[in-house]
């Protein structure tokens, strides 16, 4: 499994990947599934992948090699005008991947299947947010969703419900993707440390911070042991049911 | 979809359940999964089921019947000497119901399958509490693991795993219950109040209180417009990251 989520916060966007992989739980490993293209003062880009590895290493390669060959006929995600325009050829290149999979391999449901999170912005527009599907469609984050969660989502989905607010600042923002992923963690064995966390400040057209959080993170420690009391607390301070 | 908690505390059984079943997103109804039979002085017994209503059906109206035909040569669960004897009683009748259904109607993978949580306790045992698979075999719960999810139990799954206390009192456990469902409400619209609590008191050998829960509760309001404000404190109360 997976566990990525992406905040649309009003001073820009917050990203949030596991880096666990596994084909049965006998075969982990770490693989990163984000990645981000600046060219900066033109144009921000940060993906993220859940889904088969094959299908969304393919789809990464391709957006890389388009980058550098300058002169090849394809558009390179940078040079797009509109982040929509780079969520369509997202959508299209994984469209083409999986159709590609299919075709000359063996015949399985949903197997070669990926969805993908797309964010950044381009000179002269909003930074915008996308989620694509394995159909090369997809739909667009906006003030009544303002986050996407894909992969593993059930377990870290209530605190985002609950305390997500759009002028959140960066830091709060991180504390919250923090609570959610440990939650997670903590649930499924195929969702695993470490995390990578990407910022995007609005209007900065360039890469803002960006970390990878290891287990030893004294930071994610510190939310991962206060998380269980604060819990308790606020489990407390709720009256008891009269029964 | 469903859900359905039971937790073994060290002062007896607590059992909730939702009430929502559904055939497709648009064909919704109401239908009690808790169900609880007592012989006072001697043994008491609930259960809870999720899965395929027919089958769900079809295995309590077996218990029933079996308990109103004193000549009958099937035994009722009420007059087995131990929960194990129980379990394994519901556990075969379970079996067959899934095996009749799937013998004369179509083949269709898992369609007729469904799982029963067991609790209860009879003279001169502890209470017990069982978790029981549609292949008609069971786990039981245990000081390492002291409660059974079945259903849709993952967006419920933290705040249990967090402030579940063995030696919480009864008024507590219903509120920790109250948490857990609000949040799967408001995530899953396959889980539908009303819920069903039903309490059993370790040596008590009867019923304990019994409650439906509808949606105009006092206690259920309480805690889901108060879980809100309370996970908003325990968030702000931790640190922000540093960026």
């Amino acid at each position: 499994m997976t566990y990525c989520v992406a905040l649309r916060l009003d001073r820009g966007l917050v990203f949030m990947s596991d880096t666990r992989t596994n084909a049965g739980l006998d075969n982990i490993s770490t693989y990163r599934k984000m990645f981000s293209w600046e060219d900066p003062g033109e144009s921000f880009v940060t993906i993220m992948t859940a889904g088969n590895l094959a299908t969304t290493q393919s789809v990464v390669s391709l957006i890389e090699e388009r980058m550098k060959a300058p002169g090849d006929r394809n558009p390179s995600i940078l040079g797009l005008p509109s982040m929509f325009q780079v969520a369509r050829l997202i959508g299209t290149t994984l469209k083409e991947v999986i159709a590609e999979h299919k075709r000359t391999g063996m015949e399985a449901s949903n197997t070669f299947n990926a969805s993908i999170i797309v964010g950044g912005q381009t000179k002269g527009s909003e930074p915008r947010l996308f989620l694509v599907y394995p159909e090369g469609n997809f739909v667009e984050a906006g003030p009544d969703t303002p986050f996407f969660q894909i992969g593993e989502m059930k377990y870290g989905r209530p605190i985002l419900v609950r305390a997500f607010d759009p002028a959140m600042s960066f830091e709060a923002a991180a504390k919250l993707l923090f609570v959610s992923f440990d939650s997670t963690i903590k649930a499924n064995l195929s969702v695993g440390l470490p995390l990578d966390l990407q910022i995007y400040e609005t209007g900065s057209l360039k890469k803002g911070v960006e970390r990878r959080v290891e287990a030893d993170d004294p930071d994610f420690q510190t939310i991962s042991q206060g998380w269980g009391d604060a819990l308790k607390m606020a489990f407390d301070s709720l009256p008891d049911v009269t029964l």
